[in-house]
């Protein structure tokens, strides 16, 4: 099966149907940053700036983060890859179930890897603040790693969680990889960000490819509080991975705040829509999220979350099966979030399927 | 100073000024790309396709290598990295003067690194063949790189040349990496090709970036014969290095005959009288070469190439100083072909700074 959502090339006439297996903004590619490239076609015969000087910039502004403790990348995969190089964990743990690549990025450097599940709370997923601190505690962990908000879950760990955990894992010579990928969907988003704590000891992963819908973009960023670490990053990365439409695209988009409200809009009204309506649903239950896409456990012995997608498909939607997720098995499936008119169909092609739940 | 040619970021107004220190097609951008892209912006919203089956296709078509034995990535310089870090080096030959990401690729695994001069008759450069098989026969090698055509000296190993250093190679299990970003500037560039030998021992790497005039874009491709090789490699890697853009320009870019005809045309006329031209000014050696660049030898004591470089700069034109390069010192430059109007400026600065020749 795929590692990850959004591969419509495996499925005939996959790139005319709806895709709910990516969880991509469904306001699509920006206008601000089409004409952008329309108007800078020409720039591609120039190399990338190889320091990126005037993209870090722009980030640094946005984020109120200094350009020094900015690292730019190949979506934020190529960011998780260059940091977990670097911190060579010998042994890591990660918070799970979550994002595939942290695992491939640490088999890479041969890490050993524990897994520590979230836990649920009336179909709330839940940080386990305090057994992460005593796991810390009791094993020599060189890294851990917690998405936030986390994919598949869709869940928040408060930032005071986040600062706990920190403290045990710096008193253990631990560092964490923070993951905030989807944290721009949340409007109080830099706010809440681990890179408020400013700490050497955190390192944290951002990427523009979900909330802009440009994954086809590849434009990701990284805080790194650690002098020593991001120089020797940078220092010892291949140079020009980020496009010319890439690192002239980031300050576009970060100042196109009318694009950012409109999704915050969107996304308050049809996060609530579409879990009200899931949720009248029997033979699922709905897990209760943060951002744009929703987890949810099949009730109905009739089907394993490989069958369901098989019968979405047939109605031209493609859904993500999480049973390679760890801790998560064949009855979990997520959904994104999309517009109003294909979170109907999708309401009404699951309510058809599961309207004899057994 | 700067690792590569072509950053004008750093040097004030350097957008503006005539960059000769990037060797790029001066034709620039191809229409048929321009318009792909103009067409196609809203496709970034979808990820690339993870195995990027339809561009393999159109190189596996041109180029006649089966699509399973292509590699793509982002730009030559990825593959370059990914290909030196699958074969783990330990001990490794440069024939240089040459690129600088090889050294680079080749510290990140620590690799012992030995380099092996290419030899002056004339004014041309010679590859030692013989030199080379005495080295590898002597020592215990596990890779050699050639750059073919090279860069910086512009000229040409034949494909019997490779042959031979490869049977010698293979011989004592020691690899061959060739890389050939710079071969279709030659009409004949399929023919002359290592790709020929399908040899499992040589892993061939190359680029759209100078010959499509598109750095900004990141495109680039490999050949590896050694089917184990390329599965760990593409197991391994990170997930969409290559962008939409990038992903479905290849193939528009590779069936642009007008392009390509246009390009060896201009080379052929402008390489003839930039050549000719340069070859009257008394204060330097010009080295006859293959492709699209000329290295210079500064014979007139008043300068070295970081002060003729500034002395250009004052003229707003930018080149490559070459003393960075192993077996080069600082009474080297490199400088890009491009237009006649362009190349008769550059002509006429140096026969002014060269005038009275010492």
């Amino acid at each position: 099966m795929d590692l990850h959502g959004g591969n419509i090339y495996k499925i005939k006439g996959g790139e005319k149907m709806l895709d709910y297996s990516a969880n991509i903004n469904p306001l699509g590619v920006p206008t601000s940053l089409k004409n952008l490239i329309s108007n800078n076609i020409d720039k591609l015969v120039n190399y990338p700036d190889p320091k990126y000087t005037d993209l870090k910039k722009s980030i640094a502004k946005y984020t109120n983060v200094d350009a020094d403790n900015i690292l730019v990348g190949n979506g934020a995969v190529e960011l998780i890859f260059l940091i977990i190089k670097s911190i060579k964990a010998k042994k890591a743990l990660i918070v799970a179930p979550t994002f595939v690549e942290y695992k491939r990025a640490l088999e890479l450097i041969n890490s050993n890897i524990d897994y520590i599940s979230y836990e649920k709370n009336n179909s709330i997923f839940v940080t386990p603040v305090e057994k992460i601190k005593k796991e810390i505690n009791d094993k020599d962990y060189d890294l851990i790693i917690i998405c936030n908000p986390n994919n598949p879950t869709g869940h928040l760990s408060a930032l005071e969680e986040i600062s706990k955990i920190n403290k045990v894992a710096k008193k253990n010579k631990c560092k964490l990889l923070i993951d905030e990928a989807f944290i721009d969907f949340l409007p109080s988003g830099e706010e809440i960000s681990s890179k408020n704590l400013k700490d050497e000891n955190i390192f944290i992963t951002r990427a523009f490819t979900k909330f802009y819908a440009i994954p086809g973009l590849r434009l990701g960023y990284a805080f790194i509080f650690d002098k020593e670490i991001i120089e020797k990053i940078e220092k010892e990365r291949e140079p020009w991975t980020i496009n010319t439409f890439a690192s002239i695209g980031g300050k576009v988009l970060l100042e196109d705040t009318k694009y950012q409200q409109d999704t915050f809009k969107w996304l308050r009204e049809e996060k609530s829509y579409f879990y009200k309506e899931l949720s009248k649903i029997e033979g699922v239950e709905v897990f209760k999220g943060q951002v744009n896409f929703i987890l949810l456990k099949i009730k109905d012995k009739r089907f394993t979350s490989s069958l369901l997608r098989e019968r979405l498909i047939q109605k031209e939607i493609i859904i993500r099966d999480c049973q390679n997720f760890e801790f998560l098995d064949d009855s979990y499936i997520r959904l994104a979030i999309k517009n109003r008119k294909s979170n109907e169909v999708v309401v009404e092609a699951l309510k058809n399927i599961f309207k004899n739940y057994f």
